[in-house]
């Protein structure tokens, strides 16, 4: 749901002619429908680069409940402690290298990340002062100067509804549950943290829970 | 030859049973050659968890002459202005995150990388710059702080062939060569830079160049 709402806003701010989007298959139990989705969307808005990564090792060397190779998904919410196995040990410092080469190679200037305040608490790689240098490595490290743009950083998600909700984002085309099933489990951590996020920003939730 | 001198440090410092190497396959022309060598090397010095990593989409997506899906690799000194032609855009963010995730997965808190100021002219993921805020990033996105390690970054590589030399490196074990045949071609930057760093650091090369 976060990347979704930063992909319409990076088309609404540029055009989708000037985007490309990228999904990563790296193993995660809801990897499957995550895609899926993300190919939905890429449609609906237009976008005719839409790159797949394959990043398999990280499910068969890393260690995270999140992935395939992971122990059950935790149930609560996203802010207890028992979520910190759902961590995948530096998956943004990975999906943002990997998008920063990809712009280089192809002549983007920019790379959007859909990470936002309520992230900060269990991931560390989605904290301002992990992106802020993130993004200094980028700027030095390429020679286009790629440029890291976070517009949700100092947000919270009930912000990033409200912004879909403006930007009519298809809510049936982003897919949250870290349980990775037909629907929505409506228990683990990301579930809760949708729910939410359309109850705070008092928008009606279309998402189907199975409780 | 950088990489595998680093190694050999990394097992003089905290012995071979604290010290995983890790090779990333990412389709340049002379990667099947690297990877063999970085085998031999991991076993003479005992290193059990060598971990080889599929990059294969960078061959796929990446712009680059050192890649297997790019054009011929351009012959000359390194600094040299077509040398630039042999970049992959962000290879070192890159491996280092992956590597980092790797780290923090497995208990491991240091990441060597081999980079040195040689690498700086053509290389912006080399330069101090980028792997001083790349290292702020590590520390930042993990929770065990994983450290950025870099011995060589302010030296030449004459330096690196020394130094390699004191630990009785088995440079038949190494492989510069970007055109990846079967012996050193002799004249593609990185076969004049490796010449040219044992003949600096007055040691005799090993190597035998077809030119």
């Amino acid at each position: 749901m976060d990347s979704t709402v930063a992909l319409y806003h990076a088309v609404q701010v540029v055009g989708a002619n000037n985007v490309g989007a990228v999904t990563f298959n790296y193993g995660s139990k809801h990897n499957e429908r995550e895609g899926a989705c993300a190919e939905l969307s890429a449609r609906h808005l237009n976008i005719t680069e839409h790159i797949q990564i394959d990043l398999a090792f990280m499910n068969e060397h890393f260690k995270s409940d999140l992935l395939q190779s992971g122990g059950e998904i935790p149930e609560g919410h996203y802010e207890d402690s028992n979520m910190v196995k759902t961590v995948v040990p530096f998956r943004n410092g990975i999906m943002l290298s990997v998008a920063t080469g990809l712009a280089e190679s192809k002549g983007y200037t920019e790379v959007m990340l859909g990470n936002h305040q309520g992230d900060h608490a269990v991931y560390p790689d989605c904290r301002k002062e992990f992106t802020d240098s993130f993004a200094d490595a980028m700027r030095a490290g390429t020679y286009a100067g790629v440029q890291l743009v976070a517009p949700f950083v100092n947000v919270r998600k009930e912000t990033i509804a409200s912004v879909g909700h403006e930007m009519s984002v298809r809510w049936e085309h982003t897919f949250s549950c870290y349980k990775g099933g037909e629907a929505h489990c409506g228990v683990c951590g990301t579930c809760v943290e949708r729910k939410e996020a359309f109850e705070l920003a008092g928008i009606p939730d279309p998402t189907s829970y199975l409780s």
